[in-house]
């Protein structure tokens, strides 16, 4: 596939429609300046935004509208993209995505099934109404529209002047690193973090395909897949810099460290790539300049509650 | 005197230390599109460290340090510049402020007294301190240097290509507005935003001086000054285009707006100025282009509790 093709194409058709999110340095989150670009200030909190509008605007979307099944960041956005773009949408969320998630996708004014149980349940529930209405199923992370709408992030980030050797991005499903290696090709060293209660990726590279993991810790209901997405495995093979895994607690320092710093408040996903470079779970060479990628803002509760 | 020269002064003066804050334009939070520039992202969670910076390097500071009395944002600015430019600091803390901002304080390593009552007493531990001690007195807004750091906000905006006629800002005592007049100087029109409950600029314009005003409500910890300062008003004689007065509730929904579309997590005093906006207390020309200066991101409780 040509990646770059794809993504300059995805880019232009989600113009209109994705939040081009501010970029900065940071000089006090780290020993040394961090680049940062702030996609969870894209619209619903998470870089998934993006996907989602190139999902819907690159294909004919069926009378039934899209369905998909999410523990929140990707339901969001996929029902905030049906809305904004004129298509019915109808999002199923296991109970255990919370109070805020939940609220985030009613707001939307899409249509919302909360489904008792995990994720599983969820998307047996979505395969169900798939079946029965016609409705396109979205993926949250692998199907090339996906990866190529979460490439735009990287894209728009060079554009913005982006300055730095490397740049570390939390690893769920990974369609936001897919899109970035799909985008970089080398350029530029991409290094995958993943906590280390949620390493589909990690576990993936060490045993040479995509392996079932256990997920759990503070980021799960973001990225907690259970396999790492065949499209990003692939990518991984011949783009990816280093995978790393942080303890949960790395994450939470990181999390405490961006909103005292910055004012920055993200959800534990969000916090995970820059929690390789607090804890020390990737160290750069002195010389190596570091960007990190701030991916999702959905915390729970509400902090305005 | 000279504002440009000493905004270009002070603006290199500060460079290695004020944070570069992002800026962004926002589609979806009022009818058209809207520049932000987000300076709540600045060190200690507002724009007070830059004149706090600015007053430091500008002068001598004596064996003593420097002393503030402040009800939170300009007391935690000028604790950390005054860490980081390796003075002593002493900030008196009306217990007013609340356990967010005395910690915020607490964390810069500052000396910190928190004085029962309000910020009156405050005030008057801080002058007992500056007489006993020779410390040096950092004014929250009406003095020179203050009013020049503040001025570098603006004009870094502008470097990052602000595009708009217009910029809101909240004024308190008046310092934020004071340095974008004196930078600006008519060539876009400044708005001023006030809480209907604290209006020290708006009732100084309609009577002709600075008065003292009572001061109440959600942003009163921030924008509670109860009287505008001298330099502001003079600027506001020769440079303001428009002074208007928000009701709280209208600051509340701009808080909540910030969030929900952006992620954007501020004080009731961040949103004040977006409120007159999205609550039509400042309405537009239809080609007008409009920017919000979004300058204060220190609410309580912690979020991170």
């Amino acid at each position: 596939m040509d990646w770059i093709a794809e993504i300059d194409t995805a880019a232009g058709r989600i113009a209109d429609h994705a939040q081009r999110t501010p970029v900065m340095h940071s000089a006090v989150l780290w020993d040394r300046p961090v680049a940062l670009k702030l996609e969870q200030m894209q619209h619903t909190g998470s870089f998934k935004a993006r996907g989602a509008f190139n999902t819907l605007l690159s294909q004919p979307v069926p009378a039934g509208g899209v369905v998909a099944a999410s523990g929140g960041n990707h339901g969001a956005a996929v029902a905030y993209a049906a809305m904004r773009t004129g298509h019915k949408a109808q999002i199923f969320v296991p109970e255990m995505a919370g109070p805020a998630k939940i609220a985030l996708i009613e707001r939307t004014g899409a249509g919302l099934t909360v489904v008792p149980g995990q994720y599983a349940n969820a998307l047996e529930a979505a395969q169900e109404y798939e079946a029965r209405t016609g409705a396109m199923q979205v993926h949250a992370y692998d199907a090339p529209a996906t990866v190529a709408g979460q490439g735009t992030c990287l894209r728009e980030w060079e554009a913005q002047g982006l300055d730095a050797d490397t740049v570390l991005i939390a690893v769920g499903g990974g369609g936001l690193i897919a899109g970035a290696m799909a985008w970089l090709q080398g350029r530029r060293k991409v290094v995958a973090v993943e906590p280390e209660t949620s390493q589909a990726l990690h576990t993936a590279l060490a045993q040479g395909a995509p392996v079932d993991v256990e997920v759990s810790g503070v980021a799960a209901n973001a990225l907690g897949a259970r396999r790492i997405g065949r499209i990003c495995f692939e990518l991984a093979q011949d783009w990816l810099g280093a995978s790393v895994v942080v303890p949960d607690q790395a994450i939470t320092a990181a999390q405490r460290a961006l909103w005292q710093s910055h004012r920055i408040l993200v959800e534990p996903a969000g916090a995970c790539a820059l929690a390789a470079l607090t804890s020390g779970a990737y160290v750069p060479e002195p010389d190596e300049r570091v960007a990190v990628l701030v991916c999702g803002g959905n915390i729970a509760p509400d902090p305005l509650g």
